[in-house]
């Protein structure tokens, strides 16, 4: 693969695969392509809520609104420009509030190969 | 590791080893840390060049002004939310104008270890 430059608007978002919120991803880059991760952009609707074991270890950066997530050891809230780190074995709670959030996300490994 | 959320305020951002530019890189989560990826945020100055061959895969995310990325393809120009995902052995030239930028990134594997 080269090297590629992805906006938001190349990214087809659909609702996150097993769960129910109004959160809406969208790969640009996976399995398919060869390399080890999968980048992509998410979408979340405001006031969702989404409970989930890591099953990747996932690295989200906030462009739009606002986000949190909560562990058994508490909750941190991000902002545009922040980064969240969610380990594999993890299991968080993702929120969003009034405003919702947009954000990019690079995981290792695929996401598609631990869901199968 | 635990879920951890950083700010730009959180990296302590030196000059990206083995080049001159006015390019300044902070790792945030690496090696040490136990995972398999390097997170962290880098500031561009303006007017800056950088050309290296990919030692790891590569995703930024540009949070604050612009950036372009040229190889033997052509050229790409990132703005605020847009990503570039500069594949393992892909010869690059990162370049800035006017404004710099700011960018987050995630690399797999580790830079340190291809580095050493």
């Amino acid at each position: 693969m080269k090297v590629q430059k992805f906006s938001v608007s190349d990214a087809k978002l659909v609702k996150s695969p097993g769960q129910d919120a109004e959160i809406y991803v969208g790969n640009l880059v996976d399995e398919r392509d060869g390399g080890p991760v999968t980048i992509g952009y998410g979408r979340y609707a405001p006031g969702q809520s989404l409970t989930e074991m890591m099953a990747v270890h996932d690295t989200m950066i906030v462009l739009e609104g606002r986000l949190s997530v909560s562990t058994g050891d508490g909750t941190v809230t991000a902002e545009p420009g922040d980064i969240i780190y969610m380990p594999k074995g993890q299991a968080v709670t993702i929120t969003t509030e009034g405003d919702g959030a947009l954000t990019a996300y690079v995981t290792y490994p695929h996401w598609a190969e631990v869901r199968e």
